[in-house]
Formats: C-alpha cells, sequence, structure tokens
C-alpha cells in the first residue's frame, strides 16, 4: 500500500521533531505545504527548506489539509489544537507523554504519530531506524498513519496512550538521563585536563553490549560489587552535594537491583 | 619500536578484564606463561584458552617472568603484590582506581597498564579502539609499556596517578550509571509488554551524538525544558522511592546545568 503523495500536510511546529521529521518526509517525496510556528523566523526558516508557506498565525493556517501534524510543547498542544478549523482532516500529534484524548470532542478524526528518537536541529538522523509509535481513533485512519509511517521508517508499531507513556518515561531514562551522565563525565574531564574524546570508546561499548545483554547482566563497576573503597573515595572527589547525593543513589540502586532480581 | 615477542608475563588474575586482555594479547602474538586466580577453576578456565600454566597458589606463581599484569579486586591488590617474588621484574596493574604508588617499597619497577574499557568474559571487544592509560615509575618501564600497549591498541595515553582517578570516576558515569538507566528502562518496558528493543536505536543515537555535540548541548527532554507536567506526570508512574528520588535529582541536575554554563 502506497501513500498518496498529493496529500496535504500541514505541519503545527518548527522545533527539533518537527525540523527533522520534515526534512525525512521531504527525502521520502511527501509534501508539506505549510508550516506554522509562533516564531515567523522559525517557521520561515524552515519552510524555505522544504519549499512549503511559511506563518506565525494560527488563524492563518490553511484549512483545506488531509493531515495536521502537531510537533508543539505539550502544554500548548490543547490550546494549538483548538484553533486549527479542518473539521474533516486527520489531526496527529508526536508527543511521548501526550494521550490521544487530547483531542477528544475537538476534532473528529485524530491519532498519534509519535517518532521515538532525540532530534537536534542541526544533526540529521537515519529515518529508517526509528521506531514510530502510532496510535489512531479510527482504524483506517490507523491504516493511513501505517502507510505513512512506513514510508518513513521500517519500524513501526502500534502503541496505545497507556504504553507510549510508560515508553516515553523509559526514554527519558536511556536518553536525556544517560546525556546527563556524558555530561557530568565531560565536565570531569574538562577539569583535570583529559580530552572527552578518551570516553568516547567506553560510551559506545557500553550502548552496544546491551544490544546482546540484558543491561542486568552487563552492568559492571565499583557499586555492582559493593567496593565500598572505590565508592567512597569517587564521592570524595565530587565537589557539588548534588553528583554526591546522585553518586550515591545510583550505587545504591545498582547494588540492589543486582542483588535483588 | 616493536616488543620483544619472547618477553614473559605471567597474568595475575582470571576475572573479565584479565580474561579480554589475554586474549588480546594472544592475538597479538604476546605469550602469557601463567595465570594465577585465587579460583583453579578460573585459573584453568582462562589458562586453557591460551596455552598458559595455571595456579591458584600465590607461592606457585613463577618467579622468573619479566612481566607481571595485576588484574585482582582492589581491595586486595596490595596485599597480593606483597606476596610475588620477582625482585627484577616490571609490575603493573590495570585498576582505574589504585594510585601507582600501592607498590611503592615492595617492588623495585612497577607501573601501571590501564585499559579504559568495559568488560565481560564472554564478550569480545576490539582493543585497538581501546584507550590505553600508562603510568611508570622508570622512563625505560614506561617505554616498554607504550610498545606493549601499541601491540593491543591505537590509543595510546600517558595518564598520571591522579588524572586516571578523575578518568575512572568519570567511567563510572559513562558506563556504570549509563547502563543502570538503561537497566531501569529496561524494567519499565518489561512490566508494560514492551520490548526492550524499541529503545535501541534512541540508546545507539544518543550516544553517537555526543561524537558531534558537547553533551550540553546535546541535551534533550522534558527536564531541560523544564516541563513540570512532564517531570511530575513521570515521578508519580514511578512506583520505587528510591527511583523517584532520582528522577527528581537528575532533572534538577539537567535543567541547572542547562541554565547556569
Amino acid at each position: 500500500m502506497s501513500v498518496d503523495k498529493e496529500l496535504k500536510i500541514v505541519l503545527v511546529g518548527a522545533g527539533n521533531l518537527a525540523t527533522q521529521l520534515a526534512s525525512a518526509m521531504g527525502d521520502s517525496g511527501l509534501r508539506i505545504a505549510q508550516v506554522y510556528s509562533f516564531s515567523l523566523s522559525n517557521s520561515q526558516l524552515l519552510a524555505g527548506k522544504i519549499g512549503a508557506e511559511a506563518t506565525d498565525q494560527l488563524s492563518q493556517v490553511c484549512t483545506d489539509a488531509d493531515l495536521y501534524i502537531y510537533a508543539v510543547k505539550d502544554a500548548v498542544l490543547a490550546d494549538v489544537i483548538r484553533q486549527i478549523d479542518a473539521p474533516q482532516a486527520l489531526h496527529v500529534h508526536t508527543a511521548g507523554s501526550m494521550r490521544m484524548d487530547v483531542f477528544d470532542g475537538i476534532q473528529a478524526r485524530y491519532g498519534v504519530f509519535y517518532p521515538l528518537q532525540t532530534f537536534s536541529k542541526e544533526r540529521k538522523v537515519d529515518f529508517r531506524c526509528i521506531p514510530f509509535c502510532l496510535e489512531a481513533k479510527d482504524s483506517a485512519d490507523l491504516a493511513l498513519l501505517k502507510t505513512l509511517a512506513s514510508c518513513l521508517s521500517d519500524k513501526v508499531y502500534e502503541v496505545n496512550s497507556e504504553q507510549r507513556s510508560k515508553l516515553h518515561l523509559a526514554a527519558v531514562f536511556t536518553c536525556n538521563f544517560v546525556n546527563r551522565m556524558y555530561a557530568i563525565a565531560h565536565d570531569i574531564a574538562r577539569d583535570n585536563d583529559l580530552p572527552f574524546d578518551v570516553l568516547l570508546p567506553l560510551i559506545d561499548e557500553t550502548a552496544r553490549k546491551v544490544h546482546d545483554l540484558e543491561p542486568l547482566a552487563a552492568q559492571t563497576g565499583p557499586a555492582i560489587r559493593f567496593d565500598e573503597n572505590v565508592i567512597n573515595k569517587h564521592i570524595s572527589m565530587l565537589d557539588d552535594d548534588r553528583l554526591k547525593a546522585l553518586y550515591r543513589l545510583v550505587s545504591e540502586d545498582i547494588y540492589e537491583a543486582g542483588n535483588c532480581n
């Protein structure tokens, strides 16, 4: 089943996710007709890249599109949805943590089109590996979303709102919190005239390892061995009280998980 | 400069690191004559793989080797060093967190041969990418260690005890703590009938990203945006008090780092 490439799509948002999604859709021959952002320069920047119209006025979002894809902050999503006047169209959001029923009572045809990945504006990612988590009120719209996602990715999943919120929670740990651990290590390296690069092979192998081993089996280091000498020495080496508390908490968690499960 | 392949080497230890190091040294044509472990079965298992002798008695460790490589738990290292009677030989440990001067007053020629990587017994790693952090009391021995490390890896660094202890602290964050984040996500996925595999592209991209961007610039997610709705919802979704505290602490740390640096 191939998607109708003449599907008229409006992208509501011009942030990291919207930027990368627009670029991937363009590469797949899908046509985004218009980009909205509350910032005109952002909407123009993105629209310019993909040959779309730009607007910063919700009242000027075109009303005859087939599909509206919302990639805005969670806090403003409900308000933005309410201002789009396209009652025949399919409306989907791209947020991990928002329930599908945010559309309920506002739009008639709706769903979720959630790519589980971390996006930065300037960094191109390979969409074919990105899991798309889909949900729709109606089965025909779900089928349309599946076809659309398949144009972009080889990994398409049907995931309900409850599961998606759990997946998003898991994603915060595997991405946002992991990146914070990298950042703390980066600061330690910088403060001691060590290049951060020296840690990259370790970062890569730690990520690769959980492709083959369950993370619990892959655990190494002083905490799993309950090596108190090292743990206490490390805590004393950290200047910041929050980092000391964090080191202690994660180490306790590693030790108990390794000895209870 | 090529290392003398007839260098007689004794490996003191048969754990994860010793196992992988022995295998890499074997592949490079280096000869390990004997493996010691306090567990006879472990020393026999590893010695059998590489055609070495095995012993579980420190008193039976041969006294005529050129190089003794210690890969034992930090807590027993000093005691083990004291029991090896080879005053002419070079003695090196492989620990991130132990100072070189653990050998002081016990052996005459000593140093550190620290591969910065996470090792599991059954998982082969590519040693050519592993940073070797070297230190030696004498410059001639440092040169020998550099030559030896170059047989195994393309990344050889001279790192003093102070810097190495910081590097080890940074490694705990980038590897052990990161892996714990993966494990927490694994549990969340399992408890909600979601395959852990769906998170792997995110794990990979998060690791790849910091090859090109500083971690602080790569940070995404609810904490950096201080999206309190999502943060509070996530904390309420976690059953365990330690995980709630951990979520809060890491989120605070992300937010403050993103807004202070």
